[in-house]
């Protein structure tokens, strides 16, 4: 099985909104926090139970719903049923191998994206799934694992660093994707990292493991093409102020958000154009060292085999061969064969071989 | 002929709407199916004729008919002059080599989709053609052969899970397509299985047989591409509201089928994508293995050819060669060809062929 | 001078609606037909003469009058001046090389189609131009020669089959255009089964002969894209009623000719993307058997070399080669060759190579 | 330098509008002609100074103003100070580098085009720019030579042939741009008339120097698919109807132009994939080749090197070597000998390298 | 890490509108120059300070403040209090590594451009970031470094050259943009010698060197188009009228400066043509020497090793050879391989070898 491709057939003839986790579990507990906040206050805390986060739903603040950890699907089906999610909404958050994508509901906004990390040791892009709902008093955010990658928001959110705390659910939410696509940049950057050295190692010492990797590399990216393209749409839409939910003046700050996705699918693509010319660049190089190999053994082989036929011709045991007895036979055939020796030397130098 | 490719030509000539069975008889006998229901009874029953179905057109609740096998044109020919239907209509179901499309006939709608299956055994794509006519009271769906990819659905509605008895033609509809387009992730499912089998054998023992494979494979993707891409456009135009048939409230599903569709399609150039890569890996892989022959036979042929020559030499039978006759001409000529063999050595590892 | 490509350049300078004929005189003599018919009557004659014709021009009836050869440009002329036809029509009917369109001239519609054919024999795509006039009471279509391919619309029209003699002349042009498109298929399936020749002589018996048939089969594709593509926007704007002569509920059959022009251009990049396969499974043939080939010589060479240095040494006339005297030296080299043969063959074996 | 990309650096720096020659001197002189005509009668003459010309603008026939040569700034300027033409114009006159364009000034409108000629000689394509500046009176064009492309205009005017006499400006531009237009097929016949040729010499003596001229005709077509592209733009915005000064039924004629357009854009297209393939065939039959020899060297010294082999062993100077005193020694040995040829052999026949 | 990749990473985190500058340090002190102009006057002084230019806001003539150097923050954070720019703005022209974008906000439009330099020597494409905040009175750009890029349009400005010193400050940003595009035209005609000089390595003495560079050339075009093409749009917009502090009678001259770049591109993606051709012909040209070396060896081996076997046959030490002891066996002997020889010769011949 394909990574990255996961069991989606599990679903198949199930009713539309039956609530199937698809994906591995990657954390033990759900974990559910919340952050509360207007201008003035701001209270956070961890929930024992989803049922705790409900009565948020009303408070004139903003509401930061938190859940990491998608396996128990009874506290989705709980936070559906209260917040009035749609089934097919629900559905897609407990899909991880959903693709990015932004949908309408009127009364609230489901977005979906994916988080991206990249692993040095074994090079491998690691994917999840970051699903958020926008209300107009709430934002609920689903991430598959507890992660640090919101912790930044966190903190400004504490420290009341810049707009976050006037800025209503719509800035709250730009806050967080917008922590999600600078994360791509670190990933590209590492990636970026990875190549630099390939192409130095190249360049010195080209090795089939260098093409094992960069083939590995040119895998990776053909992945990551396939969860940022979609991206550009869904913040698109959002830019061209799509969504009632997001106010006028935080459009710009998506439009942002938007720059910097297309600046990273540029990145992807350059980057997918540099190891397609770090292939072509092995390949030739493959093809120069035969070259040289090949003529290398031709040299040796071209000036040794008519020599060595001559010298097999002495070494015939002829009764009658005149040449054997003659005295200065053995000096001129030496000279004989370091004449030929060098007009081959002078064949080749004329044909650029040497 | 071209597997995919049918004999269509068998209609050159033709007068458009003359009804004429494209493809393989895949069934003995043409099997119909009806089930009527709404919120209240469900009826479900197999018809010796079909005539029998024809009281359904009118009565209140959903009435669904379902036939498998398309060889006897009688039954298409009586089910077009009952419900009403356009003979270019009957044309295309009858056409197994269809492509997907959607048109619109005001009374009714005709969507043809291509349901698929893959064969693990011979690693083939197996395609079948589905076509469904959507009425306000009706919806009528024609099979190929009895397959078991509604059997779901047919569940559902006996069952009353879901709101599948509530939701009208339209709704049910809507449940058969997505039954279609999900039974596709499975396919994609089997064909991203082979692809990482194949990947470990290319990585652990490449041969002629992985090449092949790579190969087929490929070919099937070209196939599969061909039959996905088309329903993008006729799902798109649903989900657009283009379809007066179907109502607002269910075209959220036929987003959500679209979805889907969207995702089927990324797998599909993905697989294509990592395939075209496979192919590289192998080729590359090839020509590393050809420069290593290369190496070996260069080495050893460079290493023994002027050896065997100095041999040569004094294997002459010159009667005069005074070297012959030297007491430490054979040890000092091993003492030689040991040099030449170190020298040639260092020379390698300085071209880093050792 | 590429075929395909005709000497356009013999009407370079000219004025602009000056009749040259492009392209090569086919027939020996001009054939004109006429077939005269409505609901209830059917006329069918040859004319002697062009002028015979002109009265039909306006009787109530359709008339339809095909020309077969376009060498005789006073023929076309005339047609011109009766029919009030624009110079450049009349040119483009003569310019055998034209791209196929569509002209809306308001009293009449000008559209050029190519008809194909395909010759098992030199396997050769063969291409011919036919032009149609559509008026309100008359159609005229004109053939490079005179073929057969408008003989079943002939059949149907004298045994009055389905629509045609109610249909008036927008329905005989599509019943025209659906014959041509129809028999692209006929082509398609041609193409089809060479291909299907082709991917088993691959397998089998692989060979430069089958390499110059893919690459000619490629090229002969690229003609066929070629011509029809621009197919699928003439009958696109039909479709979307951008023609006035053609009534609404005509437009549904032209839909029909669309999706049979999508499926032509659907099957033709099929068609491409496998032979474009075809030639990557040669090429990675040829790859694998030059490996194989390298191998074997490799493997001989790498064994025997050495040895027979060995036997050289040995064959050395050294009057102080103490070894020469031993008695039991022949045996000893014989059982050191074989240590160095069995090391060689687990060397090769380690390797993969044998 | 590349050809074909002009020292534009020259005006770096200036101030926009400033007159600045960009290319290179091609004629001696500037040469000023100038056909003043409407139905009735036609003036035409050689000016010796550009002021000559100025009357003319309002004269109430058409005046055709034509100038051969850019290099005398001060007569494009003065041209451009009586007619009133935007500085960037006159800039864009005098910049030969300049791509395909068209813009509309209102009171009149500039076109700039490419004049192409193909050298058969040494292979090479040839561009001049020609612009156009079409008034409601008159119409300028600017060659960079004394060509003869705008002969026919002139023979067809001066013989009142068509409807060139009565057109007006409009018509008249018309008629130079189609002239233009028409020369691009006699460029395209020579080029498809070299590919023929090498197409053959591919066949039946491919040689690197058949390699080069494909490079050298993929290069070209590089070249005249960059000049060609934009014209479809150019001729299409006039041929739906953007430039107010093309009255509406002139622009059925550019319409044709714009057929024409398409025609040569599809022409270079596939001459583009025939030269593409013909790369591919030529690499393919090296490979071919290379095989071949490969096969003829393995089967050579898979052969003899055994053989030499046996023959070094009983020329070993053994003193004990009980062989070498047998009687049927030799003859037995020959047939040895013998039977590893056949066995040979039946093992390449096997592999099907004989 | 990739260069042209930025270490954007370090941004990550941090609130939206935080200023860090983010490229390297490239001058060391910041520089602010103004230049104060209207019709009559001019006034050009270095400024100490960045409040110094605070007053020219609201004079009644053009102010031009140039800054170059972005590292120190706190000039850019005072410009954009006194401005009243966006803090998203501000962090744009510290970001260096920002796509090329226009952004309109009303009061004033903000442009963010890349400069390029080609260094000859090692072949390398430079690239800075140059921001524009154009408002209605004054024109404010940043550059990275102090550059002479802006030269002449000082030059201009003080020599009251063209319409410069009427145009407002709408033509000034039309003059900075042009000066920046034109630039680019010195880069590609840089890069075109150096294409040129390649072409002629290629042909005459192709080496691994050539190899490289071919292979960084590409890549740097790779570079140079990613920062070309977003270009397109946003000069194209500004074309459009898209942005309304553009006066009317200014658009014509952003028409041609998106011509200009519609060139650029086009040269951008002929020269990546022309590389990759490049690379086509490096790599069969080593296929076609391959090739030959691979003709050369085989020739002399099949020459000389069946005659090598025979010479061995008879060097062989059997006492009963009756060959040995004829008279005239060693002629004879000389007679068959010099016949031997012929044949081969012969054979190549027929097999085009020699």
């Amino acid at each position: 099985m394909v990574r990255f491709m996961k069991r989606v057939s599990k679903k198949v003839g199930l009713s539309p909104g039956t609530l199937v986790h698809i994906g591995e579990k990657k954390t033990e507990q759900v974990r559910i926090r919340i952050i509360d906040f207007d201008d003035q206050h701001i209270e956070e805390r961890d929930l024992g139970a989803i049922e705790e986060c409900f009565p948020y739903k009303d408070t004139l603040g903003t509401s930061w719903i938190n859940i990491d950890g998608l396996h128990e699907i009874s506290v989705i089906e709980k936070i559906g049923q209260h917040f009035n999610l749609h089934p097919l909404v629900l559905e897609d958050i407990l899909n991880t191998d959903q693709r990015p994508k932004m949908d309408d509901h009127e009364e609230y906004a489901f977005l979906t994206l994916k988080m991206l990390t990249y692993d040095d040791g074994d090079h491998q892009l690691k994917m999840e799934n970051v699903s958020l709902i926008l209300g107009s008093t709430f934002v609920i955010t689903f991430q598959e694992v507890e992660g640090d990658i919101f912790a930044s928001v966190r903190e400004r959110l504490r420290k009341a660093k810049g707009r976050i705390r006037k800025g209503g659910t719509d800035y709250l939410a730009y806050a967080l994707i917008d922590a999600i696509v600078d994360h791509y940049f670190v990933v590209l950057e590492k990636i970026g990292d990875e190549v630099e050295t390939m192409e130095e190692e190249l360049v010195t010492r080209p090795s089939p493991e260098t093409l094992q990797l960069i083939h590995h590399l040119k895998r990776e990216l053909i992945f990551l093409r396939k969860s940022v393209w979609p991206l550009r749409e869904v913040i698109g839409a959002i830019e061209r102020g799509e969504l009632a939910l997001i106010q006028e003046k935080t459009t710009i700050f998506f439009r942002d958000v938007y720059d910097h996705t297309i600046q990273v699918i540029d990145t992807v693509e350059t980057l997918r154009d540099m190891v397609s010319g770090m292939l072509d660049i092995y390949l030739s190089s493959i093809s120069n060292r035969m070259n040289e190999v090949m003529k290398v053994l031709t040299i040796i082989a071209t000036i040794f085999i008519p020599l060595t036929f001559i010298a097999g011709i002495y070494g015939m045991n002829f009764k009658y061969m005149p040449e054997l007895e003659w005295h200065w036979s053995y000096p001129l055939l030496w000279i004989l064969m370091f004449a030929i020796f060098v007009v081959m030397l002078f064949y080749f130098r004329r044909k650029k071989w040497l």
